[in-house]
């Protein structure tokens, strides 16, 4: 990998010599790239919004924001989105806007030595529209995207700053205290368990005693045991929790669904999709892989209630959450909101003052009254760790949650941020123009 | 069935003749019963409210209002709750409330001529509780038992005045312009679609293409209509609705997948439970029937969302909704809260002015701005008519809805009636106490 690919466009400013006095203003200058990744959430949106705003705020060192459409994918394939076209109006409506603006992508680069010829052309690509902030907006494996796009410049020359901004409904980041996206799904499932735990007990007399909710998480329950505040001290309801983290034991299953059902003459069930036996096979393995090599589930409620069937006899009914889950931006957490705007807004700013190959973080300073600031974390830190749930969180049966995990996610799921609201009743998303930006390189295979 | 049975009570007040002087107050002043019937929704409660707001305005005219643990269960087996024990707030708060605060039941009495055993013991019960007034709060078959109890007071000489107060998330009861509940599932579903398109054209360029969602619906597809409503002029997004009206034609439905997909990347599909082939097979019969003869339902989504990917290759999410989308008092809409409230007031107001066998009604004046009032419909006209969707609130290719479909149903989800949440982030629904009032009568098997 040379420093000679970036030389070779067709942008003036570039190809001439970086000593020269004209320039130092063009340097000085830079254009951003934004892009979101992996699955999208509903406040991955309001990062970008931050971002964007941030960016606008500081034209005198921050060009254009181009983003990536569909992810690293536009970078790669030169489909840029040029932000600037957008209103000021539209940029703020991001904030209150579910999913990914540009589109994301199941794209995982491999190291720079697999695959020069990718990481090539993003620099290309970067000389090519005068990119020198990178923002990544992802998970575990946009980190590690994102720390070798900031090792581009050490190995290249050719000067980019890369900050990755978090994002995850899975929660699996280190460091940060959580990630955007988490907060408003824990809210959202904690809710939906909650009523129809109310729905269940005015059904169980003579109908269903038993309502099974699967929630995503394949490998950390922190999803899962959102659905543990549903019931609260003010709010007795008998919930029984599958995490990924316990080896689903059937006998020990039954006999709680058994106990609760005796008790309080019904129970809910919120299960993980990544709950899975002793022997680590999952209980909804149908045998498929996404992009990334993880196996893709889905499926395990009907597999839980169709046991408790079986073995108890009782009358069951079950949802299964999927999308709906991580995209309820309607019941978002306003604390999820407001840590995924400050974040971008974070990002712009670390970048600002010169910073590469880091993540801003949510830093908890006070749990009563919940009070958090923003910290950074080295890029190297962060990739490719996946931060479980502490045991500590699991309550000793492994089917419910601690006062130590409760006073964890509490705040998370604090405040309500609602959207805007048509007359006919529907909350006001905004869908971008998404004017592409001229390109001006050759085509480019994404394999 | 005669009309000794009452006079046997333990009441005192009953058990003298009506012509004597100190009784006209006891006889003027007769207590309520009020029970939830069927599946219950997110205002089932807000009835429940309005019912025992009004009630508890006219105290010179009714005692108290027992409520029928878990519906007419309640009566029969004399377990009746006295609702006087709760405070103002927290009936307030059953406003907010999602699911049958008094607990539900499936249960649908014979006719007097072949179930008498049950009648008389209704008689008994009432006349034991010096109850002159019923109000069932449900859907077409409550509508149909409360037609049979109001008809105990021709039959029997008790004096009992008998009012149904609608309420199913189905919509299929006739002569009221909706259903209380169904508004706010509607909403739901809308929503829902919406923010799961949003989600799925956000990750189309390199994974998911295809989202399935299933809503309830077995014969009338009110509910997967509202579907159609995430899409709309200001927000253009690629909805398949699949109808229970309409017979599904594979090689129509994958042709319309697949050109969605081919214009959008991507396309949502709202299928409700009871899709059905021409030969009127339901696609997710499992064979099952719940207490009332109906078939049991569910897990058509993966049913499509398989056949997508087999015939297609696409690949797919899909959710199933479930109790989800009618306990989800969260997003109630503010039209059918109010709806709700009004008709439980409008129920107690038809009893105070002396009616028997009707049903209070939404009538509406006006679509822009919506108007709204209360009418009034009797119960013979209501009982067992299911209401089906007009056929022209379905677009032509069978997939969509139509201007007046959408017309029809953008009043009923307008509004937001959000509940009041606690410093947990979680709303604030009550969990009543539920005191029983003491039996006076011997024991009953409810079959």
């Amino acid at each position: 990998m040379t420093n000679q690919k970036y030389r070779k466009t067709d942008n003036p400013e570039i190809k001439k010599p970086q000593g020269e006095q004209h320039m130092a203003t063009a340097v000085k200058k830079k254009n951003a790239f934004y892009a979101q990744s992996g699955g999208v959430t509903a406040v991955i949106n309001a990062s970008a919004c931050g971002v964007i705003e941030t960016a606008r705020k500081h034209k005198d060192k921050i060009g254009k924001v181009f983003a990536g459409r569909n992810g690293i994918i536009g970078a790669l394939a030169e489909d840029l989105i040029d932000t600037s076209k957008e209103s000021a109006r539209a940029i703020a409506a991001l904030r209150q806007t579910p999913s990914g603006a540009f589109g994301s992508c199941r794209y995982k680069m491999k190291s720079l030595e697999a695959n020069k010829r990718e990481y090539d052309r993003l620099i290309e690509v970067f000389a090519a529209h005068n990119i020198g902030y990178f923002f990544y907006n992802g998970g575990g494996d946009s980190a590690d995207t994102c720390l070798k796009v900031s090792q581009l410049s050490r190995a290249t020359g050719y000067p980019i700053q890369a900050i990755h901004i978090p994002k995850t409904v899975d929660n699996d980041l280190p460091i940060t205290d959580n990630c955007p996206g988490f907060g408003s799904v824990a809210k959202y499932i904690a809710i939906s368990t909650r009523e129809a735990s109310f729905d269940v007990a005015s059904m169980c007399a003579t109908s269903t005693k038993v309502f099974v909710l699967e929630v995503m998480g394949r490998h950390a329950g922190w999803i899962a045991a959102a659905g543990g505040m549903a019931a609260s001290e003010d709010c007795d309801l008998p919930i029984i929790i599958l995490f990924p983290e316990v080896p689903f034991n059937q006998a020990k299953f039954l006999r709680e669904v058994k106990a609760k059902v005796k008790q309080y003459g019904y129970v809910s069930i919120v299960v993980s999709e990544g709950v899975a036996d002793k022997k680590g096979k999952f209980l909804a393995d149908q045998g498929l892989k996404d992009a990334f090599g993880h196996a893709q589930l889905g499926g395990v409620a009907p597999v839980i209630a169709n046991l408790v069937r079986d073995k108890l006899g009782y009358k069951y009914h079950w949802a299964v959450a999927d999308y709906l889950q991580r995209a309820a931006r309607h019941i978002a957490s306003k604390s999820d909101v407001e840590q995924a705007y400050a974040l971008g807004k974070a990002g712009v700013e670390l970048a600002l003052a010169g910073k590469n190959s880091v993540m801003p973080t949510v830093v908890r300073t006070s749990n009563k009254p919940y009070r958090w600031k923003i910290g950074e974390a080295k890029l190297s830190r962060v990739a490719n760790v996946e931060k479980m749930m502490p045991k500590r969180y699991i309550s000793k049966d492994g089917f419910g949650i601690t006062k130590s995990c409760r006073d964890y996610l509490a705040p998370l799921m604090q405040g309500e941020d609602y959207p805007t609201y048509g007359k006919d009743g529907m909350p006001e998303y905004v869908q971008l123009k998404n004017v592409s930006v001229k390109k001006k390189l050759k085509g480019f295979r994404v394999k």
